[in-house]
């Protein structure tokens, strides 16, 4: 009579283990759109504000004659700090899209990777939102111009340079809210792979 | 004859796990004191601003006399913005700081707060940063004017208040250093916790 014990099956396979809440490839993969996006509106705010030179005929004070004067971003140590920064976020966009991809491919050092992110974004987001205050408050003193220090406005007379100021400062605030959304994230990234 | 296979001894406990690289206890130690750093820069900033006001003999130029004039800080919307900012950072700071001692005596949702603390720290950083840039703008345009638009330096009348302002933005400065180094702590323990 043989034997009714059933033999172990060797060629079945364990059973899979349950799948993490976040796959790490999508959430690099939801990194890389984010960090074209970046790449997208720190090139767009960079542009919109170095294209905004106007010149206008205006009456200039010390020599009671009218003459063509320009505008132009270069004329305040707020704007060129706003493009200089812009620029460096551009650049940052570009090599941290790259790393990301590389993550993605590679497979290894996720966690590592993610808190580099983290750290790097965090400047990032500090030198973006410091220069947009900067450029803002210039450009609001440019709009409304202030009574009390006898400031004047310029807005009324060059209109298309402002524009390209009021362009230039929304697309960098987008850029800001990109940069807090990545920073949230890379670590809800790293928490996840706690739980 | 007897088996030589040797039985497995049943009494031996298995080694003890390797001790995480970061106590969680630790951790919100360190927390806690750079959030009352944080709490004391904040209140700081705000309280250099707020006595700043500076009253001097001015020529009113659409009056052709010479009277007092105050400078304060209300009659720029960058400063004012700045304190607003700067006392949400202080309420924050004083809130998180209370969180952060009640995550220590719990001792449990660990990860959670630390998470919450990253997204927290994240926006205020924004908002401190955004502000001191802004204030940092003005303050600029106040000490060394702008020739191309006209404004007119003021410092070199106002000294107490520009140096009030100029104390200020430094104390602001070191609080968005905190927020940044904050940020990090909560990250790193994150990532520790992983290893």
């Amino acid at each position: 009579m043989e034997s009714t014990v059933p033999e172990p099956e060797k060629g079945v396979a364990p059973p899979p283990p349950p799948p993490p809440p976040t796959s790490p490839a999508g959430c690099f993969l939801y990194d890389i759109i984010l960090r074209v996006l970046l790449f997208a509106t720190t090139l767009v705010a960079v542009l919109v504000m170095v294209t905004s030179k106007q010149t206008e005929m205006t009456l200039v004070p010390q020599l009671q004659i009218t003459m063509p004067v320009d505008a132009k971003f270069t004329q305040s140590p707020a704007l060129v700090y706003f493009v200089a920064a812009l620029s460096v976020a551009c650049l940052y966009s570009i090599i941290s899209a790259l790393a990301s991809f590389l993550a993605m491919s590679i497979r290894s050092h996720h966690t590592k990777t993610l808190l580099h992110f983290i750290f790097m974004d965090t400047l990032i987001l500090a030198i973006v939102v410091a220069a947009t205050g900067s450029a803002g408050a210039v450009a609001y003193v440019g709009l409304k111009g202030n009574s009390h220090t006898g400031w004047t406005k310029i807005c009324n007379v060059y209109d298309t340079f402002c524009r390209h100021l009021a362009g230039s400062l929304a697309v960098s605030l987008a850029t800001a809210i990109l940069l807090i959304m990545l920073i949230m994230l890379s670590s809800h990234s790293l928490y996840s792979k706690i739980r």
